[in-house]
């Protein structure tokens, strides 16, 4: 296997853009990665989404993608695994690229998820659950995370208050990404006293319904030089895939999500290093519950400890363990399919030392935690310089 | 690259399948392939399936997938691009097993189509074409492959006659095929007082709604003896993918599909063979012209002679050119994303010498093609007994 290298990123301002289709913000994203390479052609692409097809009635969307960027016959696969669609197409470049079949790999990832109402978006977020035993019955998303929520926070007495943390840090990072969804500042009693959705999440504990795309280029390490244009060298050197029973009911331990503790064990292995090797995190907070629960799978955190040690700042941009920089999901956004290429976007600009008002001063390796559904499946990325 | 070998394939009966789910049919081609190749654990899987959310509500699929065959925590990923869905899970396959990164591979494919109404059908398929342009202008499948049709009958003048003798053909194969959804025979007259369904094409030009799964396993080259069990050994020679624009309006030519043109051209190009060198191959007849229009593409007949030469009887068992072997998507069946692995079952099926009464004198080495919607994209596979 080759080694592979991130030489380009692009992203656009994610939000509820009614007045842009799904084809102008995905072009936009994979022009400004390709710009950002400075790459002059492409070899292959890959486009994460979860449900064009629900959302905005569009399947063959790798190939309409191809067709709008205006690349064709490029070779062009949509990957999909719920939430993690974008991670995978990563991956999936990932593989392509390290195979050597294909130098150069476009992995993007989109969804346009404001083009029907609410309960149009809730049906079409509800199909990475369990259709037959968990939809049928009436079970939407939050109402799987809060289980997940009642379950650890009675097990391991975490807090309201301390549970509520995660999203006020969420916001106070987005504050300072232009392009988050949400820029505003949260309280820890805005958090508390913000509607309910499903006890005990607030919508204040939920990431939001939102339109983006995300964008890299990758290729063989030993031809990253060529594009490095003076910036660092960034490498991909763990990934790690993973599944677990769709359905809740199904899984010995609610508080653990188990393809994200396997995914992150197989990346820490092609990787060579382990939890205490790495300077920060992305990880998936579709809800504050699995900020929490996914800190303590990626071996951030011992078990039963990651929300208190949230609460008490350890995750922040000053903390020891900096987790989700760029307001992750609840702040930056959740546009599904987008989100995995979104988190590879603020690994590379934290290591590329590009990250303005929220850069780290130590930020040589980071890793990015993407899933679907309530964890049915991860992949993880571990990205460093070298 | 390391050389990939096919050891394993599985299929079940396909056609209106109302008493079995989406998960049911999966798992019982996925355990044919698992037996058949022999293998007791799988490293990676992929499923391709076109619009699983618009046909059964269900995305995530893979994850669902790898929990009812029990194979969590594997990585599992979901490809698709319309109705070359299932090739593109082969071709992901293929480069994951070619990368080093998995040893053994479970590719596979499937749709269930029939639990929604023929509207719901059809708009779930006409999700494959461009929304925006095509599909918001009244345009359906049928009427895009009828438009390819009136271009090539007025422009290289085949008969009405001489295309019905395509699926008469196919129906004469798929009659010799028990999995196949139809095998009933048809006559040249059957065909053309058939319902009109864009004119020139009859529903007897048409490939039918069909629930169906088939799968394969994948293995290196060098492994694959460990499982041959004294059949021949069948390498994958040769693998291209491509794109066109998917919009029909934007072509330069409606006779040429170059998709295909440019998949096939890389496919052959790796197996280092040419169209001479193929002794039969499975092709995307969705319509009865896009088989006349692909035997040409993937050079097997030159352009504007592949219809007459179909009609002649080339592209029978008997023929100098057998195409649709398994009586291709008009009589076996075309459940869109099972559709690629059920012509690598065929072609499998050849090369080991178990096709039965449709059994090929000549099979050392075959073709499919499978294609998305009306062309956009096109993956294309060489096997070959080595």
């Amino acid at each position: 296997m080759r080694d592979v290298a991130v030489i380009g990123i692009g992203i656009q301002k994610w939000g509820e853009l009614w007045d842009r289709s799904l084809r102008d913000i995905w072009v936009e994203a994979a022009l400004n990665a390709i710009k950002d390479a400075g790459v002059d052609h492409i070899d292959t692409m890959y486009v994460g989404a979860m449900s064009p097809g629900l959302f905005v009635g569009q399947e063959h969307l790798a190939s309409l993608c191809a067709d709008y960027l205006g690349v064709t016959p490029v070779a062009a696969t949509r990957t999909e695994s719920a939430c993690c669609s974008g991670g995978m197409a990563m991956r999936s470049g990932f593989i392509e690229i390290a195979s050597g079949m294909a130098d150069i790999a476009l992995v993007s990832g989109v969804e346009k998820m404001t083009d029907v109402d609410g309960g149009g978006a809730t049906y079409a977020l509800a199909t990475a659950a369990d259709g037959d035993y968990e939809v049928y019955n009436g079970v939407t998303f939050p109402g799987l995370y809060a289980m997940m929520a009642q379950d650890y926070m009675h097990r391991f007495g975490l807090t309201r208050e301390e549970l509520a943390a995660v999203p006020v840090k969420s916001h106070d990072n987005g504050a300072l990404n232009p392009h988050a969804q949400y820029r505003s500042k949260l309280t820890i009693e805005g958090v508390i006293n913000s509607i309910l959705i499903a006890d005990p999440l607030t919508i204040m504990d939920c990431s939001p319904i939102t339109d983006g795309a995300a964008a890299a280029i990758l290729c063989p390490l030993e031809m990253a030089q060529d594009y490095a244009k003076g910036r660092p060298i960034i490498k991909v050197s763990g990934v790690g895939a993973a599944t677990d029973t769709i359905a809740l009911h199904t899984r010995k331990d609610l508080s653990v999500l188990n393809a994200t503790v396997v995914a992150a064990k197989r990346a820490y292995e092609m990787a060579g290093v382990g939890p205490d090797d790495i300077d920060f995190a992305e990880v998936h907070d579709c809800f504050s519950i699995a900020e929490v629960i996914t800190s303590e799978d990626i071996g951030f955190f011992e078990k039963g400890t990651g929300g208190k040690a949230a609460a008490a700042g350890e995750t922040a941009l000053t903390g020891k363990r900096p987790v989700n920089t760029s307001g992750g999901l609840k702040s930056k956004g959740h546009p599904v399919g987008a989100t995995g290429l979104g988190q590879i976007y603020e690994l590379v600009t934290q290591l590329r030392g590009d990250a303005g008002e929220r850069q780290l001063k130590t930020a040589k390796r980071g890793l990015a935690q993407n899933m679907g559904g309530s964890g049915g499946s991860c992949v993880v990325h571990i990205l460093e310089v070298v």
